[in-house]
């Protein structure tokens, strides 16, 4: 059966796999106090163009959320979120069960307007009770969003500009972040992001690792006792080594990046097939996650031969699906689609 | 350098990694909704004797006592512990951050004594203040303890006992269960621990596994909406397929009690080497973790040549030490430990 | 300075501040095992026409909604409330802080619909990822409304089937119950609230009273050990007397709903003369709240005589604010009201 | 039936009720924004001789302890209380549910010991896993103690030291404040206790108020916007006139001194009693409770006819009681209590 279910249905990259192999008989401490956590790190400090960036690994995308936005944040404060976003909507109420509330805004194609963030944090403290409600701590946006989109440098800004302002942290959801970044059609770059957020993550899970998410702080903001935080959360990795491996891994010769790239043409290529047949697209998303409107009849015959996801109704005889390509699509993969649409 | 320092200093055993890389290009859903999952379940509910088992994988230890215990006890309970418990001292405070208290009772070489939690649940609910105090809510015992020790069959059933009468669940946390079932001094095994408690881990992190532990939940007893919790707190790995296949290769061929029992044979052997030294043991363990107190003097002179665990001080001039063996431990480890002490 | 600032700015009814001092010297139990909370008990549950009702006195508003819904809801669920609900927006996160999330669907002048709402629920558990989102564990509306707007009973019917048919809790804020009870518009009495809500509370702080709300359980669904998690919500009264004493006198007479009823007749009069001068009204509350659409140079003028509330801005150069009576609200207020607008 | 059975039994000071009946009928902002508050405020600035002291009224013991350690510890930090301590035993957990450990070190007749601190706070530094524990963030004291017990000035002195030298706040229990500042065997004043601590609260429940504790933060460090979390927490009373009028009274014409001499008046000739009887203490208590062992037979003999505590079996046919005066002990009670036990 074919699979363009999502970009987490396969393991890992081969030169990840063959890495653990490699190191697999060696003693090293735990909790990431080993030898290829520091590798990995200094790696990343250069592909950030941040000497200076804090680096924490950590396991999954939810947990990851989760625990930099609970460690941030002061006990009176939520995160501002796009109502999309995937902290307010597909976490099981993680942030909440840390306490905090997610602060909503409307998402426009998964994205959250700058001025729109300006005008609600304006009002918030305008408002003459607003000691009785949730402060606004911290601004979340995901990049690409849960909708495959990207904000361009001038909107990064725009928005860090505004929390500049409010002096609240932004912080960047980077669960598909190579995806991202290897888009024909983005100027973001890591350097571009480590200037403007304050905190951000580069998903490993989604792009070619078995697990694993690198928090960076790039201002020397960590939480104190981040370590303790994580720990306490059932966050902290006993063989650190495991995600140290992994990163150090995607660093080295460009991998993470030469993955990701090779994932924005599938998904190119896929995009085309579609196009050719005159699909509508729910959006266009210039990364690896394609949005397409079909039939639910069409449906029904695709889901003989091919996986792909759900996303929701479209109307009473049409649904949104989503076809994902990844580190792992095959041209094979893309030429037996082909074949399947046409 | 040598390396005696814990049992989770070297990555997996290859039997892990080789079907890890055999299985790695096979698309499988996430979430541990994955055929791997299923068959190490199965094969697990085999070797617990228990056909009615519901099983979940976690990733770390840490992890599992807290989403164990949180997730079973009601707002306004706590767990009673042996006051050197893993989750009483060692973690951070992860069951206090979610809301529990960890009550404790004497511990005895890191065992709770059964009359010992009887007298203490009798008194809590004798007093007439108990409402405006902690509802003991669950028994945690570690097996073995962090002290290597071992409860016997008998010293289970007791607890267990006391468990049913006052009608709460007994929860035992096997991070190193393997070596505990594989000791040579142990009337408990699997159906036993299946059979008197209400919930248990298997480890996997330190037996063997790169991480992960499998929680059972022998009598249909798993709490309604697990998976949800699981995700609410961050430990809902996304590649489930990674537990799937350490635990489905772990419990095929007996490779779980295999590598135990070579870790205990090794254990034994540096017991002999501190024995024929004379050295003095601080307490008899029959596990993987062997307690030695030494002269201050003489570990300074052995760390600079092997790694081993600085436990507490224990007089003036001497130091409570641990040595642990592992699935990974070598014969020749051990002959240049022996080479090192004599 | 005459102040229509909302109604809780005065002391407690007279006759209230009597009996506490007439109770005064009385030894009585600590944490409401006193003889007037059984007598208030025994009163509420006539009133309610519900002779198994349990009922449990707390402080305050919010610290009442915190601990119904939190101790009510599993870890996983959240509750769902119209976007205007108190609990929403002015109690701090205190529900997001206990762990749940607040879920909200579109608020008609501070109610919820029934059928948003079975259309919210179906679509919840519709969903695919719906176990990977926060479980709609119960629904909250306030009555009267944060707007003063009130249910009929048809409506209160409609939400409670839509429970029913998910099995899940309605629990209603009566913050201002009185003042709903005593509208002229209105077919709600206590009976009625207590066969379709799972749980409500009267509130007192705000009918009369120097603190406290009643907790109705009306269904023998009281949670088990309720009044632990009250004190390890820090909210259990040490001189549960207070509490007692004051709805006991509260529902002795019909005071609570004579003092509400005076409320009413002054609310109305207070419309008449907004009314009189062609005031537009921002919608039309049936009960002790007014809310009017003022030109803000007039709100400049008005203020130096009279307190009232901003609620918010309408449109460049008019402002929504609000003019609140209660209990202690005196014909000689009216009148010196009447005599400044006109 | 005489009552001695704590000093919460009966309502306020008549004083307070007068004042709440004068002041019942003016208009007044909520939350603790009213004019009575600010001059309570003033009168306990004056009163600790701290000029710059910031001070929060809040409503219950329980609550406040829970609020003040929740609000000034970070996610990784926990509190170290004796054994004994209120925290630690009998709120519930309420430290717990708020996320923070209670770390207990030995209590001696309700009162730790500076040097044992000292030794627990040096021995979790030097711990080479202490990263993998919970900081110990702030220390708890009570005075008088759960035992009646007092600290000297040297000995908060040195707890005080010890809190210095490790950098985290000393926060003193005072729910019973009044009775150990007009102990005779006391060298510690308000203003002695403002200068060591970093928090403490003067207790109104239990000397003479319906509620309401007074927090005060001597040195300019409430925590930033401390009304919002304690908002969240439900701990905002709505009519904060009702804690402000309380303490107004109370601290006006020493009020708060006269009625706690009172209670240690009548406790000594309590003692006297007991001492006339031969019967054996089970401490030496200097402030308003008394803890006398007694024969079970002579227990039953007088629970006829008297209220009184049950604190804890002592041996076989004897068990502790506690004894308590209280602002609103007469006389006629202590002699009527002579004629009971003579």
């Amino acid at each position: 059966m074919l699979s363009f279910e999502s970009d987490y249905i396969q393991g890992a990259h081969e030169k990840i796999l063959e890495r653990l192999v490699e190191t697999n008989r060696e003693p090293l401490s735990g909790y990431g106090n080993d030898k290829y956590c520091e590798s990995a790190k200094e790696k990343i400090r250069k592909a950030c163009g941040c000497e200076e960036a804090e680096i924490f690994f950590l396991v999954g995308g939810t947990q990851t959320n989760m625990v930099v936005i609970s460690s941030m944040l002061r006990p009176y404060e939520g995160v501002v979120a796009a109502q999309t976003g995937h902290v307010s909507v597909h976490e099981a109420g993680a942030i909440e069960h840390s306490g905090h509330k997610v602060l909503t805004i409307p998402g426009h194609e998964g994205k959250m307007d700058a001025e729109e963030l300006s005008t609600y944090l304006k009002a918030y403290w305008d408002d003459v009770n607003h000691e009785h409600m949730v402060f606004p701590g911290m601004v979340y946006i995901s990049h690409p969003t849960e909708y495959g989109t990207l904000y361009t440098e001038a909107e990064l800004t725009a928005i860090a500009k505004v929390c500049g302002t409010y002096q609240i942290p932004l912080f960047l959801d980077g669960a598909r972040l190579g995806y991202g970044l290897m888009s024909r059609e983005t100027d973001v770059t890591l350097p571009v992001i480590a200037r403007h957020c304050d905190v951000f993550y580069i998903g490993g899970t989604k792009v070619g690792a078995l697990c694993g998410e690198a928090v960076v702080f790039p201002k020397k903001n960590m939480p104190p006792h981040f370590m303790t935080m994580v720990k306490q959360k059932g966050a902290l990795l006993a063989k650190g080594r495991l995600l140290g491996v992994q990163f150090d891994t995607l660093f080295t010769d460009n991998l993470y990046y030469r993955i990701s790239e090779h994932a924005i043409v599938m998904a190119e290529k896929v995009k085309d097939i579609f196009r050719e047949k005159d699909k509508q697209f729910f959006l266009d998303s210039p990364t690896n996650q394609q949005f397409i409107i079909l039939e639910d009849a069409e449906i029904e015959r695709l889901r003989e031969h091919v996986r792909f996801d759900i996303w929701e109704k479209y109307d009473e005889r049409r649904t949104v699906v989503r076809f994902a390509t990844s580190w792992a699509t095959t041209q094979e993969d893309v030429e037996s689609l082909r074949a399947l649409i046409h």
